[in-house]
């Protein structure tokens, strides 16, 4: 039995403690931190059967029956809790992004390499049922010599603007996942990217210096073309749609509804709405995820999501960024250099 | 080029006038008769190309240049005028059904038998795209044993009351076609029926002696199943459904609509309905089943829906009939023995 | 916190104990019996941390810490037990069917008279999103007048000769599912009912006395009809699909599968199969289901599944099998009559 | 009723006399030009009921009777024929591009200004069903404000590298179809282009200059953004979708396939490929294209498709080109400058 500590009890550490209660064997939510000890909280770690809610996390970490921490705070503390994870000897499962500062998550990959614990970052969509349908085709030949990748990610409202100026901006906020999903789609690395972004559902998402709509397009190391398409706001819910189109097929895979009914009436013939957020779409993609980190540790095997697969997307998102700014195709090494 | 004479010019006929003169190959319509020369029939033929419009059909049979004829009257000058056109020496065509009354469609084959013509009849569904995909699917062996046989046929509006009381009923009127698609999709014989019906649309349908709503089944020849829902009133439009079960696969066939679009939004993903009624989902099977009846005139082959074809669905529809009567299964030959 | 005994070890007890750990809140499993203590069921049930396992269900009864009892046994000793439990003032989740005879149900149904406990019965089928969805649409008024209902069930593969020759017959065992969906989806009772069957899955069946084949239709109260058509076999996996058409609109719901992972290529535009089984299908339902018992227990409610639900189906079936035999429509109030 | 005169006897002029003879109500083929009196030709133009074929279309543009020319001659032809028609005073349909040339289609515009002459470019796909579902969406305020364009267009096979050395390149033979398409369903210009491309179908069309996979992302005038795909390759047929999405909704529109048949079988749930290429999914759109050029001349009222709307996808073509061999986002304007 893993013993696991969360840092971090905002929503995504919360959605942790409850889908590894529910559906990950081998093991349990032991301790949680948050930064104060209220009571919303402890109620919660009790219904969980969380023992202790510290408001101190090296309680967690000083904690010998620990065997690994989910890091769960903050993106701008991502990079220090891990060091000092890796340095207590806790196995890591560290949100993403680990750092939209490149140095920053270099740091983290020289503490890990004088470490022996094992360090997943949360792309959880590799563990939702449709985008392992899509990658499993291409895996087994099915789609042939890879030639066009296309996602569509919208989400269903836009985050507030307060959010907007504390995310690192939406290719590294939300895009990021997505850069996630070409490079496991395709198996490949992104070499050049160019976007196009424009401001289209909220003008003070703009005033405060992002975009919230944009087209991104990649060259890949294998030679195939990639191309993303982001809006903040999809008035019909969260659209997450991928297709991978090769010399032999085409694997497109769609969105998850409540039901599989369809109404026929007067209006025309209606089935349901996408699943709302995430949350929704993606609850087992997260149990799935912890459950692949917890057999990584008792097997001791390679985590299924390395702390490449954390630096590789973020540098996509600054070439992204930077591709906007300067209205030009930018190639990634240009930013491995700059760092 | 096979001269067509059209014997009746209401609503069918000119389907067929149309159909003919758009896409039928190696065919056209030299005369047609109505039952009055006004001027809307004879503009409509002018349109058409048709040479002359008639208020005596005799002059049709008596012209040594029509090669073939099309009987689109009333239900109850089928069989006569398919005698008297046999007579003639001309290749028939005629709408379904043949007649209500078994021993007239038995006078019909009689005359038949001392003739050398070509007879078919006006089942068109046999030549729609869905259908044939479905019969293909059976044929070519990808249902493999066939265990059960499902047709789903809806009206989008009941007829008037009115017509109802002169149509025959529901089963010779409507069902019929259904009828005919179990033998065409089986392959195979109805040995037995049982129907169960309703009055849910129209309550004068009900007063007239007729009903509106039905679930009949049947056993086949070939051992399997079949069952045919109906209604005459489908507020989404014309449903014309089937599916083939068996123990090597399923095959279903949906409806055709105007479009591929498909709308997202706060109400859910809206596709549109089926196309309306049988003019809009048919026009297409109307014009095949009038092309494969010139080939088997130019080629000298066999007519791709017999007399046969013609009758045994009426049997059907008069077992049915008794079966709603008597409220009990009734097997064919109870019908054949008293006829 | 309600403590629940599960009577019975078999594969739908396990289902219930790894679903009542995983997912219903408020509610532990307890202790569970099974006819021998076997090193796998004690193993088992410590993984599901259930405390005790037992060779005697009385200990289970006699335990005053336990709430609720799920009754999981085979079906001929499922109303004896329930009897027992009642009197030891449990409250009784029973699977389906209660009892194959009446009377025996009838006597279950005295007993609760006297008593003051819930008894709820194991018709999961009313837990699942896609049935849940077309029951809310009919209740919502989208369908309006019903006019008819349809279901199609299909297992993936036939039980074994030896269950089939214990299991009651088809209708009893597999069908019964489908009467219940028609009186759920309805609202309404069945009236009469014919049935056809067929043996065209496995001769060995047959020769046991049973049928693998069905299409059963129905008059219900509320003057809709109803289709239920079944097959022991579909090489394509559980096929459980729904259809309730009325005068507004028609609701169709469809199979769940793994992914919505669709692949284009030469043979054509391929999507997955159904999920395999009930299993995979019903899973959540399952879970669902006893949340329900749980909160009725809990807020002293209305089960959502009564004993007079559990009644019914079992009559439509008798009826069924009565129609199968002698070949003609039956109505519900003969075999009530007979009873 | 209107006299077309059709120069060029290709496949193109015989989809629009073939498709006039047999769909478009007011007009008549009276003759056809081929460089050559084959036997083939005055066979087919027999069959067709074309009067004239001729090996000179001076005879054409000389004929008082003919109203109206289809010119369907090789590109380079299309802008000098057009002057020629124009100043014979005839109605000019010509087929898609009017030139690679911008001065030429100059030429064309300039004596249009000095004449009273109709002028429609053949682009068809605007009169596709599928493709006037989404424009009609997007008019009637469905989507709300325009965000993203996305269209997907990939032919089933390659065509020679002999035809890809003289098409003008990709983007100017196959996508000023979607150039088109962005147009149309905006109903806005595009501003600025960015074209990303690789050789991965067949490495001869690389040797030829010319790439066969491609994405190329656009700004256009009322703010959206548009991706556009394209393949010469999908090993499944002619892939044919597009997406508008905006404020209130998304429209998408799919491929047409040959029936609705659907087979669930132990390897999947399958559909019927798209059609396989332009002469099947876009059959009717050309006569529909015909149709309303024939309407606007019998009206005197405007074409669906004027000699801007060839001009405009001609420019954008020629900015993608550029874009790709310069490797960044070109404006229209640059383009307009040049010429």
């Amino acid at each position: 039995m893993i013993n696991i500590g969360i840092i971090g009890a905002g929503r995504i550490g919360k959605v942790h403690g409850e889908s590894i209660s529910k559906y990950v064997k081998g093991a349990r939510v032991k301790s949680i931190y948050n930064f104060i000890l209220d009571d919303e909280t402890v109620a919660w770690a009790k219904e969980m059967g969380i023992d202790e809610v510290y408001d101190d996390y090296n309680k967690i970490l000083n904690d010998e029956e620990i065997d690994a921490v989910l890091i769960c705070t903050s993106t701008d503390t991502h990079s220090p809790i891990s060091i000092e994870a890796i340095r207590a000897g806790k196995h890591v499962f560290c949100e993403k992004p680990i750092d939209h500062d490149i140095q920053k998550i270099k740091n983290v990959m020289e503490e890990l390499e004088k470490s022996n614990v094992k360090y997943q970052v949360g792309f959880n969509r590799r563990f939702d049922h449709n985008f392992m349908a899509a990658k499993e085709a291409v895996e087994s030949g099915k789609i042939g010599d890879m030639n066009i990748i296309k996602i569509t990610s919208r989400d269903p409202e836009a985050p507030p603007v307060s959010y907007v100026k504390v995310s690192g901006g939406m290719f590294l906020d939300m895009t990021i996942h997505d850069f996630d999903m070409v490079r496991f789609l395709s198996g490949s690395e992104v070499e050049e990217v160019y976007a196009m972004g424009a401001v289209l559902v909220n003008e003070e998402i703009g005033k405060a210096g992002d975009i919230d709509t944009a087209i991104i397009t990649m060259k890949l190391a294998n030679g195939a073309l990639a191309v993303i398409d982001n809006s903040r706001e999809a008035c019909y819910g969260y659209d997450q749609r991928a297709e991978v189109f090769g010399s032999k097929g085409c694997i497109q895979i769609g969105n998850d509804a409540n039901s599989t009914a369809v109404l026929s009436n007067k209006d025309g013939v209606t089935g349901e709405k996408p699943l709302y957020f995430f949350l929704q779409r993606y609850m087992m993609a997260y149990a799935n995820e912890i459950s692949q980190f917890v057999e990584a540790i008792v097997n001791d095997t390679e985590v299924p999501v390395s702390v490449v697969d954390g630096l590789n997307p973020v540098l996509i998102g600054l070439a992204a960024q930077k591709s906007l700014r300067e209205q030009r195709p930018v190639k990634i090494s240009e930013i491995e250099v700059q760092n």
